[in-house]
């Protein structure tokens, strides 16, 4: 996590019951959830313009990669902090970094990068980042 | 399951990986996802009007109540049967009745009831079940 | 829910992206596992003895019974309380009402009533609770 | 996918209505979930040792990097297949790639890569891939 040019914002969270797998361990799926969670979290509170906001402008974000590494496991209950970051823009899409870690010995629990591609929610077509957009989630 | 008056219908279906839980069985939620699950192929296979059907037409169905008694769990990769049947209508709602069992030796998994209002989608409120559609449901 | 003789406790929860449906409020399903997720806060917090506490004694709990009534949608990312509490035990079980309630406006969301089967996690068999047990959560 | 030393197999599989999310599509991080169904169902039925068999040894399998990229959506209720292959192994890992394409006109849906380490399930620590597994897994 070299890059340096935009905020990270941190999101805490807890593993909920249904969120465990067959090892008694967290579902490698629901670290995805996490991240998509966090963001949420961050789109209105950090960024000032939520995932509702953007609907009522007709705009959706589509996932359009992710690649996870994954470090240690969160167990049944455990407390957990979620670090995304902007790293790019491109026309229509946005590149994020993101890290999990153990919220009891700050421990790396996963990390990796995403992608979003902004969507037309009429023609669910992939649309030009408006540049109040970009300006938003360019600090 | 004593009602006789609406036929039966059955779905296969099988464990995925995510749905199992700390204790390595099927984590209790996910029953209630397999009766949807049931519901949605049922209506399209055996009842005539899928959810699209109803969603073109501006209808969608909430569940309103629902009620389960678990009696064996199933385990990882499991193939069951989910069994239902329309058990009565209201103005707005139907009521269900469910059981699941395991396909191997065709014992109980867990059963109960559930009931569902028809909704107008645009105003998100009951409306009506049209004639056309207690027909339909009423084979 | 007339019940009083035991304490009632209340956990605050928030919606997940990833619990949101179709119909673009919170999957039915998903009610069921934040009841689970506030037990298994309000065991450790609340009665003192969490579920890694009744693992360590070889212990567990399977959920055997399951009611909800839905009364209004909860939507991304709302906060919500629930509240549970026990209003029985039999040999081997016990039973618990709920009700979840939007934080904004403290309107219901849904409410119900569950039991659980305490198990022997070696036999997986429904097993007596033991006098101490029964004490901590008579409160 | 241009590795071609190791078979392909296939698994179909069909949109559970719970996949579903705000966008009306499946819901990003269940498509990890195919790819791990499907291996599930892979190891079992073309590779000849399932989950439970690694289980009965005291070893399973932990995701320990995985990605994806999305080229289009599934809805509800749509047949897909889930192609995987093992692409490489390493003392106590093993790499993959995996394709999601739609059952109804072949179009691809999801494709990418992930790596899992061999677990000893007693201390929860990467162990060598024993070589009757690797050839089992080399065909």
């Amino acid at each position: 996590m070299s890059e340096n040019k935009y905020s990270r914002f941190v999101t805490e969270m807890q593993v909920r019951p249904d969120d465990i797998d067959l090892y008694r361990h967290v579902h490698s799926s629901r670290y995805m959830d996490y991240v998509l969670a966090a963001r949420f979290d961050q789109m209105e509170r950090c960024y000032g313009m939520s995932m509702q906001d953007f609907a009522a402008r007709g705009l959706g974000w589509y996932q359009i990669s992710f690649a996870i590494n994954y470090r240690r496991a969160l167990g049944l209950g455990e407390r957990f902090l979620v670090e995304t970051g902007v790293t790019g823009f491109a026309k229509a899409t946005i590149q994020l970094l993101f890290s999990i870690s153990r919220k009891t010995d700050g421990k790396l629990v996963a990390d990796g990068t995403a992608s979003y591609a902004l969507i037309d929610l009429a023609s669910r077509r992939a649309t030009p980042i408006p540049p109040d957009v970009i300006e938003k989630y360019s600090i």
